[in-house]
């Protein structure tokens, strides 16, 4: 495969894209987005004012060569929440260290890389130090991601849109992968936390539109309280094309539902399977297939989500 | 170099030794003393219940193949004292990380030695959880290795003796490695916080008497407040051998004493030049050379000391 790939998102999203993809390839260029503000990355990102390091963690620990390797172990583990180390990651704290060491978090995670030997390239959408804010639709603001992420606020005031705060401009690699790219895959991930805020970094948008890659969106399984109650299909594209100022080529979304007992279990967080209303995603070359992991979780399978982007890159849907 | 060699000690001692020696053989084991307690050392060890990390990972470093690479820096890289990661050392979180992850301090060492590509190996000297404990000639009892290097009872009660509390084991493969070797470095480093503790595990001294080995001891360079104030070369080699139940072959002293300003320094400190008394040396083959380094410390230079302990491999002292 000598197709080039740019994966855009940041949270377990891309963890599971990336983490099926690099079976195939290593021209794999993940966007992470930097914005991120709590747990272990929030505490790291305070105190030694650095970038938040957990996505990139995730990104790197998806695309590392051995999966059964010391480091990426290592990557992973994770000190007790009660103790001394405050639940740190110690992925996390070895990104602070080597930033530290570095002078750079660029530096820190072209260096982590090289220690897991992971295939491909993990960029940061933006090197700026940015907050995340929601508008909420009765004018309410909130600040800060993780306040985004777990709402404190009374979650019938849906999103009215996002922004950074202050602005941030793109980080320069990621310009250049993307014009480069055979095939952009923005998602599967929190919209509003996760996905989108790559999209409000000055330059990403305008890149993407200016780039000739297939642009693919990967629908979410399930609504996520407080971001996308009531969503369908449609209404998260939708949302997309609105920051992405361009048109989406190929949407990706799930037909299987998962089990009774399991859907019970969500319901409870108020999460609900996302409606593929294919009506009003005509536009659309869409590819609406068994996504989800047997038998457990409603999760997508990174083998069966990896295939349907390979199809997609061989122009086997065109 | 075919020959084999042990280290006996731990701290910034054997770092020197260590350090020399690498650059003639990768046949080395270091013996590490296990019974640390202070600094971010101790906190891990009373928090997470396992060996102390430090001077097991100050000789990985050491030993470490690359003295520039990544991984040797962050092992030797240290959080900030008044952060929320308490002054930690990166490499004390790693072998922490990975004793949790593999389950065992030994798999954790070998881990590390694996990652940080080091010669040779490094080698606790028991595996069981012991505290160092000091008689003061007033009959005082202090206990916990911190508060003997550390004192903060009246230092005009010297040191009676030392002993462990409970009683500590050898670990197997340090009697393999002194069986097999052909010299055994003992020290430089502090008398009865780092030095002499390896010599109360059960089954060491046995093991080295033993063995075939040429059996050397390298004198400190200076006295030690609270521990060898006013000891002369042969006090800290009566020590030794006390404790070691069997003659020493070689005893390697320094000729040179340091500039005035820095002992100046020093005796701030209560340290003062260790005066080698030859004629009390007179049953050991005494070395006495210009082993300090130029121009600014009065510490080993690991090349001259290496190139000594080297002669007395090639017996071009016999």
């Amino acid at each position: 495969m000598d197709k080039k790939f740019v994966v855009i998102g940041g949270g377990t999203g891309s963890f599971t894209v990336l983490k099926g993809l690099k079976k195939y390839t290593d021209q794999i260029s993940a966007v992470v987005n930097m914005f991120d503000s709590g747990g272990s990355t929030g505490k790291l990102r305070d105190e030694f004012g650095i970038l938040p390091p957990g996505d990139v963690r995730r990104c790197l620990v998806a695309l590392s060569a051995d999966e059964d390797g010391t480091m990426r172990k290592l990557f992973d583990f994770r000190f007790g929440q009660n103790g001394s180390l405050n639940g740190h990651s110690f992925g996390n704290l070895l990104l602070t260290a080597l930033t530290q060491i570095t002078g750079s978090e660029v530096e820190a995670i072209k260096e982590s890389a090289h220690i897991l030997n992971i295939k491909g390239t993990v960029l940061p959408v933006t090197i700026d130090n940015s907050n995340l804010c929601a508008v909420l639709e009765n004018g309410q603001i909130i600040k800060g991601e993780t306040n985004i992420d777990i709402p404190k606020h009374d979650t019938k005031n849906h999103i009215e849109s996002i922004f950074l705060e202050p602005e941030a401009y793109v980080f320069s690699e990621v310009v250049d992968a993307i014009l480069q790219a055979d095939v952009i895959v923005i998602g599967p991930g929190d919209l509003y936390t996760s996905v989108i805020p790559n999209l409000l970094v000055n330059g990403v948008p305008e890149a993407i539109k200016q780039s000739k890659a297939k642009k693919i969106y990967v629908c979410n399984l399930m609504t996520k309280n407080g971001e996308t109650d009531g969503f369908k299909a449609s209404d998260f594209v939708k949302e997309i094309e609105k920051y992405l100022k361009t048109n989406l080529d190929f949407v990706i979304c799930n037909s299987k539902i998962g089990s009774k007992d399991l859907l019970e279990k969500y319901s409870k967080e108020k999460a609900f399977p996302v409606l593929v209303d294919a009506e009003n995603l005509k536009k659309f070359r869409l590819v609406s297939k068994n996504l989800i992991t047997e038998p457990e979780l409603i999760r997508h399978d990174s083998s069966k989500l990896a295939d349907e982007i390979i199809k997609i890159a061989e122009e086997k849907y065109d």
